[in-house]
């Protein structure tokens, strides 16, 4: 990888996460993303709880998952997690999953917008605006 | 079955519920109770999502389950669900879960409380007061 | 839409599906999808689990979601889908996550190769080849 | 706790296992339960996956657990897990669910059948013929 700030999160799987192909259901790598980024988030001194405290989420919007591995019940499972793009209205995160071989099992990246708790239909706010001090930190580690 | 009121709810399986055993992953079975005692609930005129709006939850206390047949993907599967007991602080809700064939694949019960959404330690409520018509209903309806 | 056939799956949603945002979680939405391959599988005929009886598995190998809306508990939720992409060694279903207001909530596509159960590292084999009729029937509901 | 062996698990939970209440939805705790017998079976010398590989499946038979305080994102979570019956026929393995300030969450057991996999039907054999050396095992750190 390049010159970003890469986190990395092992991730606990057990047999509730196995589908009859006797490996893990493909939907359940989407939840370790998450584990990820909350990795990457407290790697540089903020907690995504206290976003939500704030008054905020920051849902996805867009997700995109190309599988390349199987991972089965037993192996040890890595997620590695960047900053990919960060701008005024959208936070893309870059993510490997790993096993314990080194090997990518699956990669891709997760879009994000920042939206006020009491918005309903999630209208998205600027995270430049809201959190500059954490924005100006994301511009740090981003990948250039 | 007795002279209680069973509703009853038909449900949806898919290929995310199944283990590496090949068949629907035991844990997943729960969350068909609660569209078992949403479909009861529906049916004597009530709704879950008022008692919400109204300030309270209704979280589970205890469950208990007996798993007596397997099931699998392609099965078509029912919950029935009726009120065992129905008191003060406490509801019991018995339950089946039924195959395509009429078999009993599972049965229990899960109790619940009453809670106001504001207390964080869920200390119960009397559902008897906050909820007194539908707590009477429950009276007309649960098992004698 | 366009010229294709599209299925239309309605999804049961439960109390287990939300998070902490007070909305369905986003993950969740992928297990809907299978229900909605499943659906469109077998409006023209087939059936997913004869693939896996005469020995084969169809992973997802690339999936691509953007979610326009949350969808709620209450809500009405639908899963259209239908043939993007039909090749030898892919197949691109299209899909749309519809509200009972008829709003798109999501929609993207998923990306399937189709594999023998014995070959453990998941090589794709030639869905043309061992599937040739359920191919050609694609290649007529596909769109164009 | 009394003169049995207690293996304890720490258990990694995310975003995903919350619910609209704001707190773990309760059936995600039935899956921390299998991550606290793996962790005993493990720490006496044993792996669940062996069972499996020789032919056997050891499945859920009847499940008792009861809430006694909520489970919130950002609290530690540890399953103690214990043998706290073990007969020819069935396991019984009582738990504690315990968070970061050592508060009991939840507590419980789960009873575990020993079926041959080809068995469809999920007839239970004899742990203590086709595992005897485990079953002995069991026999020396079970509750007495």
């Amino acid at each position: 990888m390049e010159n970003m700030y890469v986190a990395t999160q092992e991730i606990q799987i057990s047999y509730a996460d196995t589908d009859m192909m006797g490996v893990i259901y493909h939907a359940n790598y989407i939840k370790w993303l998450e584990l990820g980024r909350t990795r990457l988030i407290e790697d540089i001194g903020y907690d995504y709880m206290e976003m939500e405290k704030a008054g905020y989420y920051a849902p996805v919007y867009n997700l995109e998952i190309t599988y390349e591995k199987p991972v089965k019940l037993g192996d040890r499972v890595f997620v590695k997690t960047w900053v990919d793009v960060n701008q005024g209205l959208r936070t893309v995160y870059g993510f490997q999953i790993v096993n314990g071989e080194g090997e990518v099992c699956a990669k891709g990246s997760t879009t994000h917008i920042v939206v006020r708790k009491e918005n309903e239909k999630f209208k998205p706010v600027q995270f430049k605006k809201v959190f500059p001090e954490w924005f100006q930190k994301y511009e740090e580690i981003k990948r250039k």
